[in-house]
């Protein structure tokens, strides 16, 4: 992509009203817009690494034998009455009538719509085990919506829905996606824990927490040093961070460190809450059983503030190839009436671009100084730097934005080395 | 895909509040559901499906130089104050409270948000011109939802803005997003036509609707026999069909002609409507100069039920390939016990996979009628019949699902001729 067909415009100055630094980065570098408290607009580098998770997500499910599906953001009040929590979920729960007086929500998940699909699609023990996902829009009413797209109110979220015949195959289930959300993560390249958490408004009988390890952190997690256990301290009776620290583990192995984390995913055994509310069975052998259920949900959005918490320096945000916009960020040295550099360039980029090396042109006429400063705040990778000299020996400088370490290549190899 | 790991549970009997062949179809091969009145879930096949359409129209915008964003569902009233459509726009404009007491509508569509958000992106003659799109869900409050998809509550919509310095610029951006339409619809390999429309509730002075043509499409068009000349009768003074036909056409070339059209797609030169009602302006030469805008949207999920109305026969649909959720359709007669078959079909299926030849697998133990049926409805371009005979033979029937053409060939021949 060329700058000069680009929408890249970042703002120099620090936003004011932001305390993460991912929300303060997002915004500088253009990736957001807030439009209303917890209402964003997704500006074009934004959406572009959006849509990178985004597909991570969907291939680590589609390999999981995961269905897609897509599932309405406006949902009958009538299925939460069923459920019950239409009374239970709280303020959080956007109600509103239509033209013709019938009660919706704006659906902050979908455990209702999807059993109530269930209910029609299930007729056999044969249709089981299954489990349907989506990636979609969610609305929570938050009522203090803050830190940028970590907590919004209208957010993207994937949220998959399991079932099953009976409880082991329920944990069997819950363990494969354990399995698919360990693979996502690894993928997206971020520092992960897993821990045990509560089920809160989503009920069931046992959950965990995906969190990203970030000193910004909301949620506090402690380890056994001795031992895999690993919980969010707010199952733990004792709540006070300073008194858990160094205290035993409650499995009785070693004592307990603690951890920042942000919930990036929360996966949740339902067991039969929903079926036994809504009437989800299935007959096997004459005997009617309810229906086994797991729920999965990732926050689509949530991750990339997350993965910036966790990678960034002074100049701007550091991120991991597998999302990162582009992975080489192209500057050049007063091209100004320098043909040399300039043709060398659009070969170079041309090149990489038909070879689909995902590659960012900063063709703008402004000085190095300020490309330099949108590249690092981009948080792209690899810097490629080309100026008079190394136009002149048909190179270009390549700069590892981590660690800034540098190396001179031929731009005839460049493409070769990097297709590796 | 196999079957088996599949939710494919096609309707025995055609639903009887459908009134369309589409829609009908779409509920019989399982595709969606509905959940309440005008508002649909996708199930796997249809969501397959519509990820198709929306591929094809992503790259061709891509290619086309827009730049993709997502923009809020959500969208607060203050800026319908603004344009002054919370007043004109009428009751399809769902409009709540949220916890705070603040006004917001559920977004039928965008023109008051992107322009809130060009408003803070360009600041300069250099900005210009620039074209955003997203693909995103709408929600308009039909009074008389109906029809299935073809005209839902929520739906899904891709709708592109375009912003220019002046009036010739704004011609030339619109010309080009009627070529970059002309690709997508050429792509998908529907039957459609270009025709002047009314521009509605949308505004601006010019608008333009792609219509596929279909005999059970809501819309009549008139077409010059000598000329170019293509219009929706809605334009014309004359509404009645009967006294239009023959009629002599308005541009004095001809006389009219008339057919039926579903609308997918409609473009318009918004003019300065949008941009002098909110205050998006851009300096030059010292002067205050109105953005001109434009705006081009396309029924992404209603593009499925269109490319249905136009094709298919008494035993299903007949999907173009671009949309189709598979190329191929796998089908064994009498596999039961049958060593030979089986292991004949899995060989086969694992190199087309392995190939990225996108293909499904009826793994199903059922009678040969039953997978017909279903491969029939469907719509898949092809079928791919393993039987004993043929299996003895390492061969396989290919069967064109359009007109029952029928080959033999050789299993090990069929990875090299499907990858041309």
């Amino acid at each position: 992509m060329k700058a000069s067909l680009y929408h890249f415009k970042t703002l120099r100055d620090t936003p004011s009203d932001t305390e993460l630094i991912s929300h303060k980065l997002m915004i500088k570098a253009n990736m957001i817009k807030p439009i209303a408290s917890g209402i964003y607009s997704w500006l074009p580098l934004g959406t572009l690494i959006l849509k990178k998770v985004e597909n991570i997500i969907r291939e680590e499910l589609n390999n999981g034998n995961c269905l897609e599906i897509i599932m309405p953001l406006v949902q009958p009040k009538d299925l939460w009455d069923q459920s019950g929590r239409s009374k239970e979920y709280g303020p959080e729960l956007l109600g509103f009538k239509d033209r013709n007086q019938r009660d919706f929500y704006l659906g902050p998940t979908h455990e209702e719509i999807i059993t109530d699909i269930a209910k029609k699609e299930i007729t056999s023990p044969k249709d089981l085990p299954k489990t349907f996902y989506q990636i979609k829009d969610k609305f929570r009413d938050e009522i203090r919506p803050r830190f940028g797209v970590m907590r919004a109110r209208e957010f993207l979220m994937k949220d998959a829905y399991s079932f099953d015949i009976d409880e082991n195959s329920m944990h069997e289930t819950y363990s494969n996606m354990k399995k698919v959300y360990q693979k996502i993560f690894d993928r997206i390249g971020l520092d992960y824990r897993i821990v045990s958490a509560d089920s809160g408004s989503i009920g069931g009988d046992k959950s965990e927490e995906f969190h990203v390890l970030a000193d910004s952190g909301e949620d506090t997690l402690a380890f056994s040093d001795k031992s895999d256990f690993a919980i969010n301290i707010e199952l733990l009776d004792e709540k006070d961070p300073k008194k858990i620290s160094g205290m035993s583990s409650p499995d009785g192995n070693g004592k307990l460190n603690l951890k920042k984390g942000i919930e990036v995913g929360h996966i949740f055994e339902l067991g039969t809450k929903y079926s036994k509310a809504m009437g989800l069975t299935v007959q096997k052998d004459n005997v009617l059983k309810d229906i086994f259920m797991g729920c999965y949900g990732i926050g689509v959005s949530r991750i990339i503030a997350a993965a910036i918490e966790q990678n960034f320096d002074d100049d701007g945000i550091l991120f991991p190839e597998s999302i990162s916009p582009f992975k080489y960020y192209i500057v050049l040295i007063n091209q100004k009436g320098n043909q040399n550099i300039n043709s060398e360039a659009e070969r170079l980029y041309s090149e990489l671009k038909e070879n689909n090396i995902e590659v960012f042109f900063d063709d703008r006429d402004l000085n190095p100084g300020v490309k330099f400063r949108d590249a690092n705040l981009m948080g792209v990778p690899y810097q490629l730097v080309i100026g008079e000299k190394t136009s002149r020996d048909r190179s270009v400088e390549l700069i590892k934005r981590k660690n800034q370490q540098k190396e001179i290549i031929k731009i005839n190899e460049i493409v070769n080395k990097f297709k590796n």
